[in-house]
């Protein structure tokens, strides 16, 4: 598969999180000749907090994390497969995931409510679980502080790159270590997407604080990004703080701030290796009559198809953005709206920019990454939504992903 | 342009109704060598009614026509304009309206708030209605009872074929016709959609009734097709009720069925006309809390990427139905859930049905027109909606379609 054309230029060089140890290897539940699994092992004294997708059909192993939620501090294990989401597998699902987690606190000795599972990849067909625990003693062995960039190898599935992002805050003179991997690039919309991303850090919190950070940074990240408005039933977003520094890190603004972007960098992450992405394109929205308007303005044009293929075909064509904003429900008044493409005014007053030329239009739509700004000039509503466009590379990956 | 392979084999045989002529004619408002505008007298006493986008960024000739609606019955004219939308065009749009307004009104002794105009195409640019009132006086001298179809050829944008129907319906020993025309294939989308939708009847009904009666039927016909989930800024649906044939339709079961009829075999005609599509797709659900839920499960599953790249590859994928039922926020339970093709029970009972085979899937996906059953066993709401396919056709017409 050719990588994408947005991806970053290198896998950041991630630190050691001290308590976290990784390994990763071949189970061969799909895939030949790649990794498929990765187990993760957290110190005695972890806080685990989680975001799962809120689809009514959501998987086995989402539905068993969910229930474990809450439970903490204390030691725990993370083990992942691609290649098979064990989702709508009828009670089947749930045995598979309940034997994976008993060969985990077999191997690991550890609390079966400390056991968390992830599997991403097709839908509807059972999972062969037994050639996942028969590598569980290899991975338990070969556990490794530097593990991380392998882990974030196995769980890829359509990705054409592993994800990493990373930060350091440094709080009453002491560094504080965040490091997070991701994984996931179609099925992808708000409420999670087909979305696993699993953050570690040295940072001290209680759990129901790190829940309460979590969620609220989400809504700001991997819920403001969209590459097909398909929403996944995997998506599973964990975050794992050892407290190894031993910096009490809650209520800090700047732990808070250092979370944000390694959440956001991963969500960019995604969004730029969208199945045949080309563009990266932010879909900046101000002017609304509320905040949760100017979200519904940006996932309007942001999943537009007309849009995305426009933005494809280098198109500065930005009556499909009008149109997109008229559909969106969201209060809009034509001789108040303005947009933008980066600084370039296009349309306003109703009309386009006297101002506005093809030519400028058309230049700027060949960047590799494109702000597309809306004002509604209503209220003081603002929001930002990231996304791709729509290529002949999304239809050839997705028309045979399966056969 | 290659005519759609779900396009019918020819267009319909429409009848002549008593009360109305047309007429079309080349302007070079956008397009070379062929038609592109159309006139429709209505005779005195026709009753008019319509339904619009509801987009906040509706072009100035759908507001000019909300306007004037019921105001009859009486003598009317519609005039219609392809190439360019004449939306988005600040108070120049509103200007060209009402140039082109008066311009009939001068050339047809026609009153005022009975001149009815749309206009599709591409958003943005000032329509050049000069071009468009320099045409009137030759349209009104070729005026005809039989020129059906060249309106309907006229009105066409990336249309690949006219759409036409028509039904009869005999009332008290004496006969009632309908004959219909639309366009539309992109930007397709409940609340009406890039659609222009024009039916003729020489039934006689009040305006107030032919309204009610026509919102009734647009929810069951054309809000129920998506193309793309695209909205247009531009679409609007008319009826006129000559009154010619003395039959009082006014809650008339057999009219109403016959309209209906009409109404639906355009609605499918536009979205067998989808662009790229080469496939039909009825999306039925069943079982569902209500039928408002239905509807929700219905458009999840007919506007998902995912869905229908599958479809496109004739790929039996029938995870991303449920991934598609799991994002719809409809009440659904995965033990619940049955899926069919056809008559092929795939899944039920939380997993896949156990008679199921890949190959009997793979062989019904070949077929041109398609039936996806999902019944949720929640309750009695039902609904279907009609869709296409999303191929590499679709990303053709549209990353290109202005340049």
């Amino acid at each position: 598969m050719t990588i994408s054309p947005l991806a970053p230029k290198n896998f950041p060089d991630l630190p050691v999180i001290n308590g976290v140890r990784f390994s990763s290897g071949a189970a061969g539940v799909r895939y030949k000749d790649r990794t498929d699994v990765m187990l993760v092992e957290l110190a005695e004294g972890t806080s685990v907090a989680g975001v799962f997708t809120r689809s009514s059909t959501r998987s086995a192993p989402v539905r068993d994390c969910q229930a474990k939620m809450g439970q903490g501090p204390g030691r725990a294990a993370i083990l992942v497969n691609s290649g098979n989401s064990n989702a709508f597998t009828g009670s089947a699902g749930e045995d598979s995931v309940a034997a994976i987690c008993a060969a985990v606190v077999d191997a690991m000795s550890i609390d079966a409510g400390r056991v968390f599972t992830a599997s991403t990849g097709v839908i509807g067909e059972r999972l062969p679980h037994d050639r996942i625990t028969a590598k569980i003693s290899d991975l338990v062995e070969t556990l490794d502080h530097d593990g991380i960039k392998g882990a974030a190898q196995a769980i890829m599935t359509t990705d054409t790159f592993p994800k990493g992002a990373t930060a350091e805050v440094v709080i009453d003179g002491k560094t504080v270590k965040i490091a997070g991997i991701a994984k996931g690039s179609g099925m992808v919309a708000p409420d999670m997407a087909t979305m696993l991303v699993y953050i570690f850090t040295d940072a001290k919190i209680s759990e129901p604080a790190l829940q309460a950070l979590l969620g609220a940074l989400t809504d700001q990240t991997f819920n403001c990004i969209t590459v097909d408005s398909d929403t996944s039933t995997s998506d599973s977003l964990m975050i794992a703080a050892t407290g190894a520094s031993g910096v009490d890190c809650t209520d800090s603004a700047g732990f808070t701030q250092a979370l944000h972007g390694v959440m956001l960098d991963l969500a960019h992450q995604v969004v730029r290796d969208g199945e045949g992405a080309t563009k990266f394109v932010e879909v900046r929205v101000s002017g609304a009559a509320s905040d949760a308007e100017a979200r519904q303005v940006g996932l309007s044009i942001a999943n537009s198809p007309l849009v995305k293929t426009a933005v494809a075909g280098e198109d500065p064509n930005w009556g499909r953005i009008v149109m997109a904003v008229g559909k969106s429900g969201a209060q809009a008044d034509r001789d108040r709206l303005t947009i933008k493409f980066g600084d370039i005014t296009v349309a306003e007053n109703g009309w386009v920019s006297p101002n506005y030329t093809e030519e400028a239009g058309a230049a700027y739509m060949k960047q590799e990454s494109l702000v597309i700004g809306v004002d509604l000039g209503i209220g003081g509503g603002l929001g930002s939504i990231w996304t791709c466009d729509l290529t002949h590379g999304y239809i050839t990956i997705n028309a045979d992903y399966r056969s």
